[in-house]
């Protein structure tokens, strides 16, 4: 766990054990941001839920990281459980960690699912620069988490629809078993992140609509801004996920169109040389009584007839506009 | 009929027959739980509506196995129609059992469509322990049996997910017609859990929402907390039918490109072969006069005919991208 | 016209001729049923209306029997307009025929598009018995035969199921033309069931909801009970067009897998035989100098090359899992 | 310009110029309908406009065209912008003509596209019958002329819909390119239909909802009467839609059943013949030698073979089914 | 930065640099209208910004040129982002601009994406007629300017219908993959334009609904106007999406047809000579005991049999109606 507590004069920082807990000291003057990464061990998040008094059953969903994003007011406390949404360039994977805000009084409790150091750029700007986070309290401080959090969607989407544009232009140059693949996961992916963005919206609908003491009037309008964020969030997976049905019917008609093709190829063929091979057939028969075969012009008539059928199936094809 | 009486002192748990009910004393500062399990005795029923008051429509939803759940509010009386899903992981099948609750004062009634003794982790729970179930009423009693249900969704959508996972592969790997069943059946099922969780959604709303004088203080976070989870099973089964839509399309696709790669084998060698066949032919007819026919060199330039009409066909192949 | 007088004492049933509308005399103590089979004449429809000072609008709607299920609500009168479905089994055929009441005071008037005495099973339940069809009011003789209807809805989604059920069935076993035009009639079957039963829907609700000085208190619990059929008869509606839907998709690719089976047989032959019959052709050729031919194992020879060829071709397909 | 004015003791019909609009007399006690057919000529919509005190935004509206049904009430003034539609059986056409109605105190001013005396019949029935339109106001002449649009919805549902029958059956027996390209015609009327007659289905449930001094309490139930036919229209139209998406999925169920049919007439011949024909080839090769050959009953012998291979293909093309 | 101020008398317009607009006098008499061309300069926004007290957040939204449209209503200041849709002809491209309107007291500042003098037309407009503009103050000129945004939308959607009819008929007359990729880009464009037009709408809504105190009363009909035309866009682009969709099973079906008819003629010509090759075949065969051919008439007979062959295979053809 790291405590950072600071206000516009001075910022603090420390690594706190467990049973500095209770003695700890969080005056009011301050805004304290104890950040807390990884719930694996219940009992840490027990003690924690014990010094702020948190309800068991809050704690609870603190620990169940299959939890849906949502939002819970009490009069004293703000509970948030949001998702963090990460696409992996390289290997096209989604993930999704869940992240915990508890803002109670001056205090901001954050509950990281992983270890990773995931809010360091937040922590060096408050440490770094006499900004408005500075200036404001745990509630501006709650913002800026979200804040991160909405960015990351925005990220997320961005390099889904990169890797989406890639699989646009590989079905229309060369459609395969792999592109079929790659949309389908990315359906998945989409369902992922829209499954856990409209939450998301509802929360921050109720944030910016309810008034709640422990939300100061300074912050109102960049809830409300974050909002519109994630209302184009919201968007943006929506036309995703259009955009990812017509690239479906594109693929499936693509291949159809493929094999049409070959179809054709198949078709001009055989009905070109079966028609001849059978005529070459008769020839070959070795019946005693065929008059043609002693015939010194049977041969070229033959091959003659042979290239008008030939012509004939071109032209009848011409006009089906088939070559 | 087992009747389970408890406070937080004791616990006693009985058998009891039809002609006890009447003579059954239910004290006010004892909870008492009367689980009745099958309800294939319409006078059973009829007996313990009586001795309890219910009203006789309450009775027939009761009989009537093929209920949709729902809630009904009286001021002295509190009707819950449940279901209960199973997913049998080996056999893939998924069966739905009807489990009524009855809340009138101090007693919970339970009826079971099946003799199971499905709640008996909890009644061990209630004699064992003297956790919170012995200190709190009956409507936190009628909590942990809903509670019981909604883990039962959970797990029946989680294993219904591992089948789809295993379906999934085996698209991948080898589409075949048991794989369209299983998406079917798979379908089907997940119809019958959304048809079942959607109503039970609209009833745990109102049980949290509503103050009904049966629902003490206490246990309202408990019901809002399982309304989220219920919204959570709605929320994870509205992800699997988007994702059995999705692989039903990878399928199709699948076996449409199974039909492209055999179309194309065939094509090849019809194409490559079947001129070639046709010069042989022309060859092997018995015209007399075939000047071709004696010169020595006929067979090897035919032959290199044949050579050069395959390689060309060969390089119209690679330039198609077929091969 | 068929008029049933009663109360709990006495039952009084007669036919009723139109020039003997006027002078009738329809006591308070008593409910009365007057039953109108056939509205072919309008004639008749106007002097019930006149009688019971009907609006001409009503009257329009109830010879009109191609009208959407509606409900109109005034202080001293109640009109339904409903419908029945009727799914016979033999012909696979669903009929709709439309059923008007009309409530004023303590006459219920019930028309019937058909001369069938579908409602003698009440009418005899009225006579014989003394139950509470009896003791109550009109109303609750409306609801009665409100309850019938909707029980027919529920026996016609049965009946269509397991129509359902042996489509589905025999798309597994043999998936033919049959088979898609039963499901393309059960669709447009399903569709009709559904745009009749949702504005039951509406109109249950309306009347179970809103308090009409005409229904009494007693039948309140009896029209919301009935609700909540009509609410199950929906949604086993619904379920049923998913499952329809889904058997679409499993014809078409139950379609395809046999195609795919028909197409994967031809592959097989035509890959096999056509490279062999080429080298028969070659050795078929008439040429002079083939000194193959000469050789005496030249025949054996080609034989263990169309022999090498075959295996070569089976190994092949056994790769690419064809076999 | 046709001006009509009317009570219930006379009716008096003329045509109005342009520049006696100013000096017309319409006095409080009679209703007037001011018709006005074809909207080409701005000047005249401005003079009318003008006359009447209309808003220069309403006049717009009259004169473009393409506008989509809507209502506006003012206080004094009514303005409604409907949509006639008209189906053509013989060259399945639709057509969408904009009519558009002002209802100012007694007045009624209505604006029609084209020159078409559609409104003749209604004009009639005002001149010769002493009917309920002669004794009620203009509100009633306003719904008289919505009711004549209104009818017209159902004729062309009726009129498509016969058409649609006249599809399925054609799917049926001989689904061809024609069947495809109708069923694409008949959703694109569909879809016109059901743009202009969702806004109605709102214009009307405005009209009889809210209470505008315009209308009168004797027209309210017409106008309620008449919204219920728009429901039923709009019900019409979404059945229509799903019949036609059904249709869709049998018209490609049906092509790909034949092509089904096709591939197997293709699939049994080629591969009972492929084989025979390289067996004939076999001993079609000139090898000096072949034991075979000179076998007496070495031709019987290779016959009976070839009866073998076709039998014993036949037998496994039953098996499959396919025969 | 243009800036032009004019009131009924008089108009003047003048080129701003940005450090004039500190000392810049907007007297109260006039309406000034500020014209910001390209965003990609922060430091001049942000002077704007200071100039006229906009919040930092409303920068950051103008700046932020990937903003879905938004209003944002304060007390002394009306702040409207949207989208200019443009879609180029013969590029068959669409392109989306980002404009945002600010409204504080008398000053409308707008802000262009682009350097391109979009708004000429109506400075023009100003400067040379002394209409209603002229007269009416800063809201009407927000609106004039919305309305040729709206006015954008209808040519938009008007020249992608045209598109979309070439396309339609390009899928009767010669389906190809080109056709697919423009129904494909088609779409997309489609759900551009609905993902603009559907917030647009809503701020429409929000306009002419809620009074704000910058709006005057004359400025409420033409909002309301204005919101009538986006719902008509909002409708046609549904339109345009469900005819888009229909387009695709028009392809769709087209494809298969001719996929079908190409299957017909392979089918037929395979389904003819494969067996009379067969025939030939057997009297190639080189067997030196063959009676039949010695037989004179040999050699007919078979041509015969051929003969009684093909016209069998034509008479089943003909029955199955593939000719």
């Amino acid at each position: 766990m790291v405590l950072t507590s600071f206000d516009e004069a001075a910022v603090r920082q420390r690594e706190i054990a467990r049973d500095e807990l209770d003695s700890l000291e969080l005056g009011p003057g301050k805004t304290h941001w104890l950040e807390v990464r990884g719930v694996h061990d219940p009992q840490l998040i027990a003690a924690v839920g014990e010094r702020f008094g948190l309800h068991p059953l809050v704690l609870e969903d603190i620990l169940d990281t299959g939890h849906r994003p949502k939002i819970e007011e009490h009069d004293e406390m703000l509970f948030l459980l949001l998702k963090r949404v990460n696409f992996t360039a390289d290997t096209h994977e989604l993930s999704l960690e869940q992240i915990s805000l508890v803002l109670v009084g001056n205090v901001l409790i954050s509950f990281k699912e992983t270890e990773e150091d995931l809010f360091a750029p937040l922590r060096q700007r408050i440490e770094h620069s006499a900004g408005r986070v500075r200036k404001q309290g745990a509630d501006y401080l709650m913002y800026c988490l979200v804040d991160m959090l909405v960015d990351g969607y925005f990220l997320t989407l961005e390099a889904m629809g990169e890797v989406l544009d890639g699989v646009e232009e590989s079905i229309e140059s060369d459609p395969r078993t792999e592109t079929i693949r790659a949309i389908h996961r990315l359906r998945r992916q989409a369902i992922g992140v829209r499954r856990s963005v409209w939450p998301l919206r509802e929360i921050l609908s109720a944030l910016h609509r309810r008034e709640h003491p422990l939300l100061g009037e300074d912050t109102q309008p960049y809830l409300r801004d974050l909002y519109d964020h994630v209302v184009q969030v919201v968007d943006s997976s929506e036309t995703q996920r259009d955009v990812l049905a017509g690239l479906m019917d594109l693929y499936l008609s693509s291949v159809s169109n493929r094999m049409n093709a070959v179809m054709k190829v198949l078709t001009i063929i055989a009905t070109i040389f079966i028609p001849l091979t059978f005529i070459a057939g008769i020839y070959g028969m070795n019946f005693k009584y065929m008059p043609e075969l002693d015939l010194p012009w049977g041969y070229p008539v033959v091959l003659g007839i042979m290239g008008v059928v030939t012509l004939g199936m071109i032209f009848f094809f011409r006009r089906k506009g088939w070559i």
